[in-house]
């Protein structure tokens, strides 16, 4: 299991919608391959900036397979328009956790 | 509930240096007042970047109690040697959520 880790700088006034646009997109996560969860989260101290968190069984589920997919051009169909800039897209692994 | 961000890049060579005192740090954390968990995460892409997500029942808890005390000295003692430049540290509410 790796956690995505996206953080999106979104153009000021569109925050509301890129948040609809996230909110329509659940379902599209929901059926992706090896998609195991989604976390979206904002900034206090810059609003408009965002970062989701997408747990993948594995690094291909996502970077394979769900940018090869409909699904992949329906979510930035969704909330590309949005973006400020290319969002910045890396993997994670787990080193510790507790609580 | 508010989640601490806070993104490290870390001097190459001191990453194992860098987990063995987030390790160590972890009693510090389970005692700060408001400090509900800690996840630390390493990226796959940029193998001396971190991110430590620290959940904290008030952004206060972690910007006054935690900063002015004992503890944060400590921590920064375990780890400060190892930054790479200074964190990048936000705090972050919660959107929406699946899985």
């Amino acid at each position: 299991m790796i956690t995505e880790i996206a953080q999106f700088d979104i153009k000021p006034g569109a925050e509301a919608e890129f948040e609809a646009g996230v909110k329509k997109a659940v379902p599209i996560f929901e059926r992706a391959a090896g998609c195991q969860g989604v976390d979206l989260r904002r900034s206090i101290e810059h609003p408009n900036r965002y970062w989701l968190f997408v747990v993948w069984e594995t690094i291909e589920d996502h970077t394979v397979g769900f940018r090869s997919s409909a699904g992949f051009q329906e979510w930035r169909k969704l909330v590309g328009h949005c973006f400020a800039a290319p969002p910045d897209v890396q993997h994670s692994n787990q080193i510790l956790s507790f609580g």
